[in-house]
């Protein structure tokens, strides 16, 4: 195979699939392409039982794993989890508390919890160090500048190691800092994003290696949906696609089943870059949520504090949203990129996949018959 | 030549490009491309000027003319444009006027001119027949649904009729009007746009088009600066590539040397949406015109009130600007996209033409080489 990314992680296809879903993963990686799983969220004893599974489900494929270790941290790590959700402000607490009441999904769900992890950087080791006890081919740092300690911890094992930017400018710093494959992400992506597009971005950051005498892949994420926007993406140079909001859409995905259908529903103008669910600009399904903490006039808390807060107020709106609960179900919403105006139905990952190889083959055609 | 467009307007390379500058039109119909005059700041019989000169420059190759027939207006077009004029209300006045002052640009220059002609349905019509006078190949329509007027003349004339959009939604209000040709602008670009990036919105409105049943070539803009950009878009399906911002930065167009210096310089996260130059969002050059805007608390007038104010400011900044003014080197801002974050130098108008032309080639190449 000619492809660059299969050589170095060993994928037959150069489709990445970020989930936070290991039925995403694994299906992913089983079909030819390379599932990523999301394991911030996860504590160590999580993420091992995780990769067990994939392992047992992803019949020899390749597969990665995203872990978070943060440069900065807006809180002491040596604090509890406890302690640390004890400095979110009375007035969020009530927001979040009302919020519910009001629509009726009841008052004693949804108060932060203390075993939600916040990322930290010991957390972060700990996660890379259970990953490599398993068959990972690829490490992604999900932000910020990739820690020496995880450029040193690929080498030693092998594995490329891979880090998220959203500006030019940290796509340098990325390389500086030793990483063997960028991804960028363009602002219409899904989750965690900066503002410039991504076939700005792409051609933008590959030309900044270039310049800065690197030879380090570029993968190009944000906004791509299907083959021909891959295609399309890798005529500008990118060695492949990384893609989090297609897979969503599909049964095998974390969503609800709510979640799904107001995907394929909504159009490629209903999302919002909002700070109201992690701190840090991220883009999601715009929904009351967003008008909700809008009307309540309260800026977003800082990370980790807003997820701390969010996350379980946002588990228990998804849960009354699939009990039925029409106010919940206005509410929910989940992170995903303006892609979803290419949404229009829930397909199974396997066929996504397959349907991205036929789609890339029909962008080359496109491009090809102006060469005939 | 296998490309739509070639049988449609007949240039040789399907890449538009969007000017205000005939010399910018003139050299990239001749270079190979399609030029393509925006003429909605014109009097009728400056547009016969300019079209004339064209003509005369253009060595026979094919060009357009984008005019604005607006659907609905802000104001009474029966009234006098002093009278528009004077609805500006006193405290926007003082505010430019001040401006001026403080930053030693003088406080003569800069009030709203009746020489200023608002946009309004019977002067777009005049445009659209000075246009028909000269061996235009393509008429479009800068903002809004075509009305049946220029569908009618384009049909009568044998030219066909183009139309910009940001959202799907109004592609499908074109099909219906009967435009010949789409062109879906992504939120990235220069100048009025919607919030959809490039590689949504361009699939998106081809997609919906063909579900449509219609079979009208969609022109992707917003964002391209080179061919390899404009090669993926032609893998996505796209039948050619609208750009105006890369020629903002040629010797040859209307831009001042200050606001070509300004363009290398600035990074693609340079540009700000904002409604304080027309009234409605424009992708505009981030600058001190916008930041004082915001202190001043004053949200933008309607249209077409905002230009009449706004328009001889900066006119009259870019002046002093020019005449090496520091103050009016930090206000002065003009219509781009992101992409000036891929402008690294000043070309001319027919290199840059060449460039696309190559990398176009090498856009394929990318491609290809997946497929050997």
């Amino acid at each position: 195979m000619p492809f660059r990314m299969t050589e170095m992680v060993g994928c037959e296809f150069p489709l990445f699939a970020f989930s936070h879903c290991r039925d995403v993963v694994a299906a992913a990686s089983r079909a030819g392409g390379f599932g990523v799983l999301g394991a911030v969220s996860y504590t160590p004893e999580q993420l091992e039982h995780e990769l067990a599974w994939i392992d047992d489900n992803v019949e020899g494929k390749p597969y990665g794993v995203d872990v978070l270790i943060p440069e900065v941290q807006a809180v002491d790590n040596s604090v509890s989890a406890d302690a640390i959700i004890a400095q979110i402000p009375a007035e969020y607490r009530d927001f979040t508390r009302n919020l519910l009441r009001e629509c009726g999904i009841g008052d004693d769900t949804g108060a932060p919890q203390g075993g939600s992890q916040a990322p930290n950087t010991s957390l972060g080791q700990e996660l890379l160090e259970v990953s490599f006890n398993h068959p990972v081919r690829l490490i992604a740092n999900a932000l910020g500048t990739a820690p020496p300690a995880m450029i040193e911890a690929g080498k030693k094992h092998g594995i490329p190691v891979a880090a998220l930017v959203g500006a030019k400018e940290h796509a340098l710093k990325q390389v500086e800092a030793g990483v063997d494959i960028i991804v960028a992400q363009g602002g219409e992506g899904g989750g965690h994003c900066g503002d410039v597009s991504t076939i700005i971005l792409v051609p933008e950051v590959i030309e900044a290696i270039e310049q800065a005498g690197a030879d380090i892949p570029v993968l190009a994420a944000g906004g791509i949906m299907n083959g021909r926007q891959m295609a399309g993406m890798m005529a500008m140079g990118a060695a492949g696609a990384w893609c989090g909001s297609v897979w969503l859409a599909s049964p095998e995905a974390e969503t609800s089943e709510v979640f799904r259908q107001k995907m394929v529903e909504a159009g490629s103008r209903d999302t919002i870059r909002s700070k109201h669910r992690t701190g840090k600009y991220s883009r999601q399904l715009r929904t009351a949520w967003h008008e909700r903490w809008d009307a309540a006039g309260l800026p977003a808390l800082p990370m980790p504090l807003m997820s701390l807060l969010a996350e379980p107020v946002l588990r228990a709106i998804d849960a009354a949203a699939v009990a039925g609960n029409p106010e919940a179900r206005q509410l929910a919403t989940y992170w995903v990129g303006q892609g979803l105006g290419l949404v229009n139905d829930q397909r199974g990952v396997g066929t996504i996949v397959q349907d991205f190889k036929t789609d890339f083959a029909a962008g080359f055609e496109n491009l090809a018959a102006n060469f005939e």
